[in-house]
């Protein structure tokens, strides 16, 4: 590839993804934008920013030459938890500033895009070489941006009694497959990511793992399922739960997964676009790692390891219900018959891996280090992408981590078992 | 008066204050709506939403026949705290609201405006008679709307690092007069108000109180005056404080009034005009009752009692520093030569005295009564109106109240002592 | 007098007060003198200590040439609040305190007392007037303490699952006489202490206040009546709250008065001598100022205000049933006939006042100023004195004073009124 | 071994193991054994009858005909947190529980012995067989309430500013070796427990893990070594530091390890035997496990893997410091030259690894299983015992666990690496 294909490729490339945010707000008002429902989630306005952010900090600052920033304070405002770079605004603070305001916000943003773009395209071969990885942790980190856009709307719009419509309703209607269990032989493999392509620090290195014998559900548990636990007086029992679950069973008050409400003896479900009746057939989605692992013992089986996971993804394609399809929810719909279904998409899949690092691993130099690594406790792993998840952002080796009581992200429950 | 000339006069006074209402918002982005930066102050958007809903629910659905709301859940979300009409919106929870959009605050609002017109102006003369008192209410509870916006966006501004301006800044410069104690004779005397003029229920019925011959200072205690006390370590020293006051400074870590900042050996205040360098001659504001009471005691001096400074303000014209001036902060400025300055305007006065029911008073009937009768435990009456309070909304007998721990009203000292 | 015989009287005075602390705590096992169940009581031992070192504090370090504390330490662990003596204990932590073990504390009273007689019996007739007023200060600040071993043992009691007997059970058995307001004329009166007996500086100085014409009910309001609004849905309608009243009731989840369990239909209630079915006829107890408020609303009346307790307790006998009688409990007797029963023992009466100073007031100097009046902002008087309190600490003007949530002293509820 | 010697076994163990537990409560006064100076940590009296409680309810009341509880209300009050039992005594509120006295528990005691040793002494071989499992699990049990007792205790005179001894100081005054890293291949290894011996279920079954090559510190952290941390600015960097540790440390108000102390300049340690002067060659105590691996990350290397552990200790003598040496405290002393030291004994190890299940593992049935499995959440794995376990109850396939942020246990640091 000649240099200026290279280059026209990165600035294509970066157009799209940040193009791709815009387009996930499109649908708010510029009173949405400034909304923190709970400490967990950041207004819209601030992940439009953040991720911008991202870019003149690691970049701009970094590599281009006599670069201005356009409000300094913003380097406080906007970064999000980088402790070795400086100070930073309280996260759960977030919804308290009106200012800058979204045109604002807007303007930074497209400063920022510009100054972006001439340094791609003003750099040599050799300079493109230095910032070509970082490019793409940031385009990497707005992808993640734009799931938790996803997921932060709907949050903040379940929290308003008028209940405000995101999207038109799309649905699919098929019945749900039977539930079967596909058996792996274990011993020893391999996990973790190799190869040129991008992936984070702590996917890597690739690594010896041995697996006993496991089975594995041919697709997540469904809403009619997860009914059934319900009925047996799963929220009710304790001997089904972790000391730490069953304490936020207790102090939360949870009886259902997040988003349902009981109305007339009926199961209604909040989406992104509106109320509407529980569909049965679907993945049951939004429960915490804690709800996940109640249900599997309940069930008599487990969560599978993250191991066991990558094992039964590895060599899948990674299609399924992703954001691109605008549903921006589980769908009961199944393509075309095989072993494994909604491996990815859908519903991000809670493993009983805590987030720990592979061994060998290495975070990467400075501030990015903190990207990742940090977090390295008191997390679970969760596997395969969601309905929020873009397509382009989601492999078989991908850990994403939240801690145990999470319900907000787009979770839910595939089986595992022993053979 | 004709009856046609006293409904023009009641449509042209209700047009009036809800639209001085509208101007108080004016300079706000549709960001700044939205915010609610701590549990005390509430959005704008909430302010002009519910003030509405007054009218609405104490007048319109009373009153107009056939009036159909905009949206019934509105009763919901703009429902303050009236517990007898039905459940409301948590409020520390207005903040989370996004929906309904500022544009569609504003439509309810000339729809409630519309309807209301329309009811004075198609009633006879025994149906104002009706509403008339309901109407002045819900106008006198406007206007108490029209400083707790002033008193928010300030707070809400200055949780902003960005420092949001609101107003530009206009200041006097006058030097402070020597602080002069006026005595009073006291004996058996009469306070609360009387006669035809709005009062609210907690200022009736007028009632003797026997009062010892007591002094009262003749202006408000100065920033250069409490910068004596700080000095001497007055928020060091718990001597000088109540047992809870003294609990306070340690939990909240104060070290100073709100909005104080120190930055290279200069106090810096955060005004609605920006921060600016603490103007010395001006009355000290945004203090609780607990550094007031604190102040006094170090001063060797007390809080008046609500009963002395109203015997102290019977029959001085209520004259001031208050929102039309457009200041939107105290002032050094001195009028004329006179005995007692400042008793009305400029900063609210704490007093020492306990809300609590005059003697033989009745709470309003309904859930009117609700309106000042339940707070009557834990807060502590103020007195004379700030630079926040509409001119025509203040009188002698006014009686505000706040908790002993708030700040962020424009509250200021007075001191007062025995002969 | 003579110097001796005042001596005599001084020395069989303090030791009689000073003992029947200790008869108090008799009943106690060694663990029960660790206890502090909640954080508004103190475990005995920690008041067996305490009163030991107001003694030693403020007359023997202060009087006694070349007194040698016991230990040091015992200043930094028994010191209460005293923020001007130096630093202490922190109150919600006395229940880990183990050490000095309650034999060690017995040991340092021992040693206290007899140094303080000592100190008086060598004391020459101007010396013993220097001490004579702290001593009595002393002496009724044991007395307080007293009323709170009683109150606080009962508390950390009622927490044991096992319910521990203090006292073998005594009951009287009377019917309730029916309820009759008593009328008062009102007027330019006076209240507050004069004279010579001992009073605390809170109750001085006499001084006139202006009463309108008012009722007070003959006795306090029943178990029978309080069940009564309970029926009606007492705990259950924000209109008979106050504000911060409702907040209670659902913070705090409130149902009954405390000590109160339903069992089998029946109301059973915790005392002293174990868990019994409720008396009907006695006073009810164990209630909230909010409790009381409401209550009285409810009913159509209001609660008296301390001047109108005052005036219409001045000149009667304080008699009742007090911590001598050993009931540990209210009673259901009644005396002889007579127009205002129950005034002194059995339940301290909440008052509508808030606690604050009267006119011209002047706290004791030094730490002993930090005895009462700091404690004047977010409390409400109390008053007449309950089943636990010593009968010679009791008089018309005694001003007690709690925060309008707390219960758990023996806190009842009389009726008042406008003519 | 015939049936009678095998039941002579038995409950001379049993015997011995309960005398134990006495024996190290000796030194307490019965004030000592009330008090719970915070949630973690229990009241010695409610070790001393949880313990028996536990033999109780899952051996005499199973396996005991006609067995009559003591008092049918200890099973609530002594239950720890079985939930498939019943409900129980919150554990935050031991510490308010005077009754029953410590004579009563020492009475239940002995009445749970007697019958015991009964049911040992008239069990027949197959009866034997069916109790001897659950016997030891109820002995070590025991074994780990009596480190508990230990930690409690000392946490508990901790907090009492009279510093209680609970022994007398017994040291070591050993210079520290260097620090030297050992050298393992890794590979395809096994870990867990198998045979016949006891283990919890938590250890079990043997499996194969997979091992990268690996280094392993020859001994602890000292106390020296930590303190080049400290002087280093480790509690002040955020980049050292986990994002939940950095959290902890800015919660707490982390400086040092738990029971550190400055004073003009000197560290001093609160230890069972009084404050002293710290000793540097000492392996550093009370640490979580956030200090241990911003300490690791500081240091260059890492904690260990609780596999990378157990390989290195397989085939280790568990011989060191434990609590029958009654240092009650880590030493400075080292004994024979050899390639690993105080692998056993001293202080409790943190691993990087997450308490999680075994591939395969089965927790006991019924309430036993809650013992281990329910706390597979947020908790991370510490190996080889401390100076407060007892000698009989520790092996190299030992899981302990804790959660990362705890300090009052005697935890440290064994450093790790790549190779």
């Amino acid at each position: 590839m000649t240099i200026t294909l290279k280059k026209d490729a990165l600035v294509s490339r970066y157009k799209e993804v940040r193009l791709f945010t815009e387009q996930i707000v499109q649908p708010l008002e510029v009173e949405d934008y400034i909304i923190q429902a709970n400490a967990d989630s950041s207004p819209p306005k601030w992940h439009i920013a953040h991720t911008t952010w991202f870019f003149e900090r690691f970049i701009l600052k970094e590599f281009k030459k006599d670069y201005q920033e356009l409000n300094p304070q913003f380097d406080y405002l906007f970064n999000s938890y980088y402790e070795t770079i400086g100070p930073f605004h309280p996260r759960h603070h977030r919804g308290v500033l009106a200012r800058p305001s979204v045109e604002e916000v807007y303007t930074y943003r497209k400063y920022v895009d510009e100054n972006m773009v001439q340094l791609m395209e003003n750099s040599n071969e050799s300079e493109i070489d230095e910032i070509k990885s970082l490019l793409e942790i940031g385009l990497q980190h707005e992808q993640q941006h734009q799931e938790l856009l996803i997921t932060d709307i709907k949050y903040n719009f379940s929290q308003n009694p008028l209940f405000p419509v995101y999207a038109p309703l799309k649905t699919s209607n098929n019945d749900q497959i039977p539930i079967l269990f596909k058996e792996f032989q274990g011993g020893l493999l391999e996990i973790g990511h190799s190869g040129d392509d991008f992936s984070f620090d702590n996917e890597r290195p690739r690594h010896k793992v041995w697996l006993e014998p496991f089975i594995l559900a041919n697709r997540p548990v469904t809403n009619r399922e997860f009914l059934l636990f319900m009925e047996d007086g799963g929220y009710k029992k304790p001997e089904f739960w972790l000391s730490d679950g069953w304490a936020a069973v207790k102090k939360f008050g949870w009886q259902s997964p997040l988003y349902w409400r009981k109305e007339n003896e009926e199961w209604m479900q909040f989406t992104l676009s509106g109320e509407k009746l529980l569909h049965l057939d679907e993945p049951v989605c939004h429960v915490s790692f804690y709800e996940a692992d109640a249900y599997a013992r309940w069930a008599g089986k487990r969560l599978p390891t993250e191991a066991e996971w990558e094992v039964a993804a590895e060599g899948l394609i990674p299609q399924g219900n992703f954001v691109e399809n605008q549903y921006f929810h589980p769908l009961s719909s199944l393509e075309e018959q095989k072993s494994l279904f909604k491996m990815f998409g859908d519903v991000w899949e809670w493993t009983s891996s805590a987030y720990s690092p592979y061994p060998r691993s290495k975070p990467l130099e400075g501030a990015l280090g903190e990207y990742n690594a940090k977090f390295m406790c008191n997390q679970m792993v969760l596997r395969g992408g969601s309905c929020a998840t873009p397509s382009t952002h989601i492999r078989a080796t991908y850990r994403n981590f939240f801690q145990p009581e999470k319900r907000w992200q787009f979770t839910g429950i595939r089986l595992a078992g022993n053979v």
